[in-house]
């Protein structure tokens, strides 16, 4: 039995993103599953894509109190995703939430996208704080993204979590493609593909002739596998990579322990 | 034999960190490996620890070149510590260098912390570009420390991995402790202790009487085991970590196969 369900009372969810607090992604979140607990948001006050594991070391933070969803308690945090889980966790809640959800993001964050995304970051943070947690992302970019099938399958993910006897650790990398929701064909649980960017700064000049750089590239999927969560998108399935934060490389670990001599 | 053998000369060698390109610490990389091979600098322009893997994406980067080390190409950058592994690779060098180094850093790095950090997140860059890397880190936050031990152990470090047939995707994680240099007791190769902040938020309020929060934690070993980083650093070795950029958790995988009913 979930451990929500041993307390006989409504979950308590906390939701962030990285998109920004304004974002539509984080309204469709809490509205695909504000009956199933109680929701708490606390979410950057500006968008943070890209922002990783960041934290905020030199400044402090502040909270603002939002009136932004109807019966939901929600702030706006001037840190990282990072951040806004760790105070919320500390200044808001006061304790731990049952459930750290994270998005829903405006594009994509499979295959190595996991490392660069604030999202993830988020939901692994709230997991290495032994709060189950899963972030969710739709690959569309767009302000106007249609968000059914990313919210109808993040319910679904959050049923199955709430039901499901699941490590404290736990963080699930839940992407949705961008098609009609009548035509997703259901969950894939994945491997994280090996596919990346591949680097090409655009170079220009200033008005006073000094040279920046605008950081661009093109995605290229190495990973020729049918396991993985770059395979299961292309082919209209949700992906669900479950994601660890102990990074150690235990085959190499064995053979680099000839350097102890 | 290695990939800089059978090119039968010298390696090329990116150096960068994350505490900035004044810090004393990449002074004393650059100092401990410059023999070895051709040495390119590009870091940060300030500090930017606790940045993560944190990538620039709304503003565009610049390049300042400097002459702060004799006889070695040097450059700052605007960007983040990951940002300054892609942006030397596509601008500066044009090419993939044979190896890149990281830090050495001001400040412990074992642990969870290799999530957090700018220092790991910049290796982890190059490792995932194909390019096997090494992150440093002296477990002394003082400007003023002493890095005898760890220029000692970098080397060391850096002449064993180019002696050995090692995976392109190779990082390692390697924390020196912050003894006298000759009471090390030498290398460990362990796994990612599960040890953490304890988050303690100091709450402020400002001269307009609005709450801020300052961001500070202690830090507390979960994990009793003798095989991980902090276990080697508490007893005078220097740890090294394989790490990896493939975060799926393939336990946990396998078991929510059933959610694709």
């Amino acid at each position: 039995m979930s451990t929500a369900k041993k307390r006989n009372k409504r979950p308590v969810i906390l939701i962030t993103n990285d998109d920004g607090i304004m974002a539509p992604g984080i309204r469709n979140l809490v509205e695909a599953v504000k009956d199933i607990g109680k929701i708490v948001v606390v979410a950057p006050d500006k968008p943070q894509s890209g922002m990783g594991h960041a934290i905020t070391i030199g400044q402090p933070l502040r909270l603002q109190k939002m009136h932004l969803f109807e019966g939901v308690e929600a702030w706006s945090c001037t840190g990282t995703p990072v951040d806004c889980v760790k105070l919320a966790v500390d200044k808001v809640l006061h304790r731990k939430p049952d459930l750290c959800l994270s998005g829903i993001n405006h594009g994509a964050n499979h295959s190595i996208n996991v490392i660069y995304s604030g999202t993830m970051s988020a939901a692994v943070e709230a997991a290495i704080e032994s709060i189950p947690s899963a972030g969710f992302s739709l690959l569309d970019f767009s302000i106007e993204a249609d968000f059914e099938g990313a919210r109808q399958y993040a319910r679904t993910v959050v049923e199955k979590m709430l039901s499901t006897p699941l490590d404290k650790h736990t963080v699930l990398n839940v992407n949705i493609p961008s098609c009609q929701a009548s035509l997703l064909k259901g969950i894939k649980v994945c491997r994280q593909a090996y596919a990346k960017y591949e680097e090409d700064f655009i170079e220009r000049k200033d008005p006073h002739g000094r040279d920046y750089y605008w950081l661009t590239g093109e995605f290229v999927n190495f990973d020729k596998g049918k396991d993985t969560d770059v395979w299961a998108l292309n082919n209209n399935y949700v992906s669900v990579v479950p994601v660890q934060f102990d990074l150690t490389n235990y085959t190499l670990k064995n053979k680099l322990k000839r350097w102890e001599k």
